[in-house]
C-alpha cells in the first residue's frame, strides 16, 4: 500500500508513523505551507515532499487526507484530477460526510481520539470508525485499520455525525465542565487539585457502571436548598447559572 | 477518642471502618430505623446500636452526624441536650455550614468523594476538609483525618461551599455530559463503549494540562459549520440545544 499524506498537523504527525508500522508506505507528503511538512518528512524519513498539489503522485494507492474539515472539498476535488483511477481517496474527519469527496473509490477513516503535542498515540486503544459506500475502499480501509487499531467499526454517514456529536458532549463539553470547576476553585482560594480523586472515580464509575446508573448529586437527590444555595452563588455569572438550571432539570427529570 | 455514629448510610458504612482501623473506637450507632442499623453494626463489631435519640450515650468524645442534610440541624439541636459538653459534634456536609450546630466544639468533616455501595473507599486518595472555629475541635478532627488520609485541608464555610459546588460540575455534571453521550449513541444504534478511550484520555489531559489548556472541539476551533449542524441535530430536544449552545459560546468567549 503506498500512501500519499495531504496534510501534515496533528493527526498526520500520530496517524502516518502508525500505518508505517503496520507495513504501508507513505511515499509522499503534500502540505500547503513547508515547516511543518519538512519536520513531518524528517520524522518519517519521507524523501518527497511538496507544497505544490501539481506535483502530488499519481500512482499512489491511497490519498489520506489529514487537513482541516473547510479544505476537505476543495482538495479532494483538485485531487481526482491528479491521481489514477484505481486509487482511493480518504478523509479523516468525524463530521463531514463521505460524499464531500466527489469519486467512486472513497473513505472516511476517522480516529475517535484526543491527539497531543507531546504525548504518543497508544493506537491499540483507540477506535477507528470507517465509512465508505464502495466495497473495494471498505475492505481495504477495514484491513489497514485493525493492524493498527484493536477497535475498528464501520458506520453510515449519519452514525458517524451522531457518533461525533456524542464525543463532543463526552470530551469538549466534559472538558469545560471541569474549566469552570477549576475557575470557581482558583477565584475561592481553594486548589483545583483537591478535586481530582472525586474526578477519577466519577469517570471510574460512569465507564464501569453506566453514566445513568452513576448520577449523584443536589439534583437527582431532588435538594432543592442546595439547589437554590448554588443558583445563588452563580446570580452573577448569567450564562452559567443557566447552565446550571438546566442540567438539573435534565437530570432530576429522569 | 470514643465515637458515636449517628446515622447508618452510605457515609457511615466507609468512614467509621477508616476511623476503626486508625485507632478510634466506634462505641455507639444511633439510625432512625433498624435495618441499615444492625448490618453496619455487625460490620464494625459494635454492641450498642439504638434508633432512640435519648439512648444516646452521653459521655463519648465525638458525635459524628452522617446523616441526611435536612436533618442535622434538628438532631443537633437534641443532641446537645444530651451528650457532655467536652465533647466535639461534626457533621460530614459539603454544603451546610458549621453553625448548624450549636455549641463550641463543633466542626465539620467532610470527605471530597463519591462512595459506592459495592466499592471499598481508597481513604488515602480522599480529601478531607476540615471546618470549624474552635481551636481544640479543629485539632483533634485534623489529627483523626491525618490518621486516614493523605489530603487533609482546613477550610471556611465559604470555601467548602464554593468547593462543593465545583465538585457538582466536575462530578454531577462531568456524570451528565457522559449521560448524554450515551444517549445520543444509543439512539442511533452506536455503541457507548466506543467513547470510552477518548473519555479516558479527555480526563488525563485535563488532570496533567489542567482543563483551560486541554480544551478542544469545534467551539474552541470556531467551527461554526460543525456547530451549527449539531444545533439543527439537536432541534428536537430544546433543552439540550440550549445547554449546547451556552457552553459553546462560553468556550468561544475564552
Amino acid at each position: 500500500m503506498k500512501i500519499v499524506c495531504i496534510g501534515a498537523g496533528r493527526l498526520a504527525h500520530h496517524l502516518m508513523p502508525a500505518l508505517q508500522r503496520s507495513g504501508c508506505m507513505v511515499v509522499q507528503l503534500y502540505n500547503r505551507s513547508e515547516p511543518p511538512l519538512t519536520e513531518l518528512a524528517h520524522k518519517l524519513h519521507v524523501e518527497s515532499h511538496t507544497t505544490k498539489l501539481e506535483e502530488i503522485y499519481p500512482d499512489a494507492d491511497l490519498y489520506f487526507l489529514t487537513i482541516a474539515d473547510d479544505v476537505v472539498g476543495k482538495i479532494a476535488s483538485k485531487l481526482i484530477k491528479i491521481q489514477n483511477e484505481d486509487a482511493i481517496i480518504v478523509h479523516c474527519s468525524g463530521t463531514l460526510p463521505l460524499d464531500i469527496i466527489p469519486i467512486h473509490h472513497r473513505g472516511v477513516f476517522y480516529p475517535l481520539q484526543t491527539f497531543s503535542e507531546d504525548h504518543e498515540t497508544d493506537w491499540t486503544q483507540t477506535p477507528i470508525i470507517i465509512t465508505s459506500d464502495d466495497a473495494y475502499s471498505l475492505s481495504k480501509l477495514y484491513t489497514i485499520a485493525l493492524r493498527i487499531s484493536g477497535s475498528v467499526y464501520t458506520m453510515s454517514d449519519e452514525q458517524k455525525a451522531y457518533l461525533h456529536l456524542a464525543a463532543v458532549f463526552a470530551n469538549n463539553f466534559t472538558n469545560h465542565m471541569l474549566s469552570v470547576a477549576e475557575k470557581i476553585c482558583t477565584t475561592h482560594g481553594v486548589h483545583f487539585e483537591i478535586l481530582k480523586p472525586l474526578i477519577e472515580s466519577t469517570i471510574k464509575k460512569a465507564l464501569g457502571l453506566g453514566p445513568e446508573k452513576s448520577q449523584t448529586g443536589p439534583a437527582v437527590r431532588g435538594d432543592d436548598q442546595t439547589i437554590e444555595k448554588h443558583l445563588r452563588m452563580l446570580q452573577e455569572d448569567h450564562d452559567l447559572g443557566e447552565i446550571y438550571r438546566l442540567i438539573t432539570e435534565r437530570i432530576r427529570r429522569k
